[in-house]
């Protein structure tokens, strides 16, 4: 059985895993005080040009989405996220269990805009009875987005004018950063995100590392005592040189970017071949997640071969699914699938 | 200045002071154990025809809407409600704070129907990955709604039957329950909502009490300790006999009917001689909530001599404003708006 | 049956009856923003000496302390406390449910010193991992304390100091507090208070409003959006009028010391009684709760005539219980009382 | 530097480490649905003689300890535990954070006793108060405790005796269980623990996992829908098979045991050097922890060779301080310990 379902379905780059190995039975300091981590935040840090960022590594996905929002965020406000962001549905209620609303915002390709915040942002200002409604503290956005699209670096930075103007702390959130980074179609690069946002993350579970992500707070000081609240949310972990030598690894002569456009290559191969036969795409996305649109006949045929995962159906009956390729897709396993398509 | 804003500004109706003046020095036991609250809570039961209902007494609606869905939601549970619904928009983010994602339905009327519910239902149910999002656990719907209107009996049963098949608790808001029950348009007695709902509040603070909502339990168990949950929450008073004697005093000689009648009989004065001058109404509804439509300039000039409340811009510029009438609204002041009018 | 359990058993002061009976039908401005409200902020601030001050009027004790707390500590921190304080032992856990921690201190007559807050937090820097435990963030103390005990002006000097030099947030609870400046052994006036502390409450639900307490942050600024905050914790009153009336009428020519004078007359009478006759004084306290310990016997036959409090039994089998004085005790029946003892 | 500092500054046993340098590229379900994960579930199981039993793999202790409880209780209710447990002292109020008060009973060598849980229940039953009280609703131990005891089979059968008579649910934390079940002054056997204990945890991170511990409920359906519960906690691994492996290769060929043993073993070699050279021990224990009472000077002097932590300071001024060995301590480490000592 050929597997597309998603990209944290393989273990760490064979490089984490030799240094896992390497160091196994040396005696590190836990709670990512260790050198290894100490070295990643270094790396992170000269990588995103931001020498006094404040870098954490956090144990997951949700779990970061849902440190970084509830400790930046004040008890009356809410986070902006597309209706599609991950937060506003596959954390499972984390966020609100948090204490916190998702105000949602209609999405285009899975991305929000500048003027959707402001308009947001203006039908609040207009109420005046706001105080009894949770007023927005927050925009969260995913780089790439849930449907694999990309914000150009012109979106981003009206998205980032937005936030001065209204008062708005943003977040990316780069669970599949690797994957825009390496996408030839990406014109924001690591430097720009870092300038943009007021804090984002470094995705290493979907992108080669054993597992965590990298917080990076650009601006030192926004939320004193992080470390101690990422153990209260459950996102620290006692050995967290696992992380840290993750992306120690991963940020040592450009490994992240590298291992990561094996994942756009493979991705864009399928794509074509989908084209090429004559397949329909829900949203046409340039890094490593494809969206057909297939009758539940051809979703049945195909799944006999290849795992894959479900989107939604459509109102015409028809399914949108998706193939997710990886760091570790290999281009065997794209051939085969190309012939089963 | 008229104020037909909201209908909570005025104090008690008369009867409910009297009696707090002749109990006042009388030393009275606190949190609801005493007499007057025990005699509410039997004449209530009675009015309900539920004998065996579990009756509180809570200090506010924001308050009894968090507490009573906090109390019955597990962790993985979120609220159905309407995107219109007071919890959706108005309790600045209560329930999210108490934990719960609020699951809106699209509205119609200010109301949700069975169907919106199955359809969320069965989409939940299509989603393999289900187990990472929030799981329905119970509908919130308001009688009369945000917007005036009335579920009818039949739509109430429908909504009940979706919530037994599919396993939801049925939570109706009933912070202007006076306003249906005295409607004659209204065909959905105290008795038939007793019936209908797992859980649900007789409004006091809108309905002529000093403060409070009574908070019925149809059928005893559902949420134990629910007494010590309420103090959790914010929703305890102290001196719980002011909203008992307040109830038992509404729940007197059907005092509780009587009076709110009255904020519909002023209301639908009000809207009689709107459509008869032309105006347009947002949403029809036949409760003490009237809804015009007007330019502006119009806006402008009513505010000059009326307080009233602002809801929408709609896409033409032109403004859905609010009419509010209580149980307090006196036929004079009617006739002054309609003169302005 | 006579009644001496608590301080909260009798309605409003007659002043407040009146008062509000006389604008019971006045259509009011809801949630605390009409002019009743308004001008008790003013007197409230007048009286404190502090022009700047915020005040809001909260519905009850446990929401206030709640959410006082809530909205002042970051997530690491808790807050210190007696380990007889009311926050520590009689809120059900609303402090812990708003998420922190109540870090109990050892006390003696119910106070706690400078001394016990350093040593705390000397043991607390002296730990290396501190940062896997719950920092001190406040002091909260109560004035008159849970066993009608008082600091002395000295005390709440030096209690400062070390909030100052630890950088801790001092609040204190005043839910008894026209107890404690209308006691004839109390040497910190209501000016003190307000100079000492960074929030601190003067409580109505015991002194003589309808209901409600009185919250002053000293120096604006110190939680932006509280009245939000309030609402979001279930502390806000939709006809928060009601109790910015009550403490209008208050503060209007020392009505509230005036009133609360008389509790603590009727409980020196009863003290000297039991003084006089050879009763055992758990804790000697100047304001109006008396402990008085006696056999279980006693208690017994107390309770035929008097109701009373129970506060615990002793190691050698005696009980601990408490008389209960308000504003609105009277002469008459501390005669009796004293007759029965 | 020697390092004896804490039992998971290792990374995983060999063992671990080949089988996911074996599993690596093979595309494995995530969130701990895998078949490895399912393996060593039903390995737990037979090892628990639990073939019911439900068993899950979470990220870490802190992450469980509060998912767990947070899952068990209600809301009205906390937690009872030794004043030195580690959820009321070093898990930075993450319990709290979930809502819940600890409610703290003095331990005698880190353990509690089914008398001080019936004190507790007796005290908050005497007080008729107590709907504003928190209520017991879990205990809470530790086997072996944070100061490296056992409890006797006999010790656990009574405090389950007490939880049965008071109707609490009992938790058991082996965050350190394979240092209590490879002891040999210990009775109590994973199937005595399983057939005691309501709920418990077989630790990975600090006994030879590469990180993760089991959660063990005994009868199932005792907090339904605990998988989605988990991941609004932050307990939840997308990568779940990386702890599913470690369990699997633990509980195959007994080997959780056999390495957990070398850690007392080494441990036993390090107490009676202690004893030979006449150290005071703070608190005799048979595990992997040893405690001896230094001075300040020897504390310094040691910290030159050897790293070790630090507990607290005795009131004579002498320090105690803690020597920890794990299931990869080396008998040459050991040696070179004793040297210096």
């Amino acid at each position: 059985m050929l597997k597309f379902v998603n990209d944290y379905c393989e273990g760490a780059h064979q490089e984490i895993l030799n240094n896992l190995q390497k160091t196994n039975l040396e005696k590190i300091t836990g709670y990512g005080l260790d050198v290894y981590s100490g070295s990643a935040r270094n790396k992170i840090r000269a990588a995103c040009g931001k020498p006094d960022a404040e870098v954490y590594f956090l144990v997951g996905g949700t779990q970061t989405n849902e440190t970084v929002i509830s400790s930046v965020l004040k008890q009356y406000q809410g986070v902006l996220a597309a209706d599609t962001g991950h937060i506003s549905t596959h954390e499972a209620g984390a966020i609100e269990h948090g204490g916190h609303k998702v105000l949602t915002l209609e999405q285009k390709n899975g991305k929000i805009s500048a003027k959707s915040i402001w308009e947001y942002e203006d039908k609040f200002q207009s109420d005046l009875n706001n105080e009894h409604e949770v007023a927005p503290g927050m925009v969260y956005i995913s780089q790439p987005t849930e449907y694999g699209t990309l914000y150009s670096l012109a979106e981003l930075k009206e998205i980032r004018r937005a936030c001065d103007e209204i008062g708005l702390v943003l977040y990316i959130d780069g669970a599949r950063l690797g994957y825009a980074l390496s996408c030839d179609e990406n014109d924001a690069s690591l430097k720009d995100i870092a300038d943009i946002a007021d804090v984002f993350t470094i995705g290493g579970t979907k992108c080669g590392a054993m597992l965590g992500e990298a917080v990076v707070f650009t601006k030192p000081g926004l939320v004193p005592h992080f470390y101690t609240i990422t153990k209260i949310h459950g996102a620290m972990l006692a050995k967290g040189w696992i992380i840290g030598l993750s992306f120690d690894t991963l940020f040592t002569d450009d490994l992240y970017i590298k291992i990561c456009r094996n994942a756009n290559e493979t991705a864009a191969k399928i794509r074509e071949a989908l084209f090429t036969n004559g397949y329909d795409i829900y949203i046409d996305s340039p890094t490593n997640q494809i969206f057909p649109v297939v009758t539940p006949e051809k979703a049945a045929e195909l799944s006999e071969n290849v795992e894959y995962g479900f989107m939604e159906t459509l109102d015409d009956g028809r399914q949108v699914i998706r193939f997710c390729t990886s760091w570790a897709t290999t281009m065997e396993d794209v051939d085969k699938l190309i012939e089963i398509l």
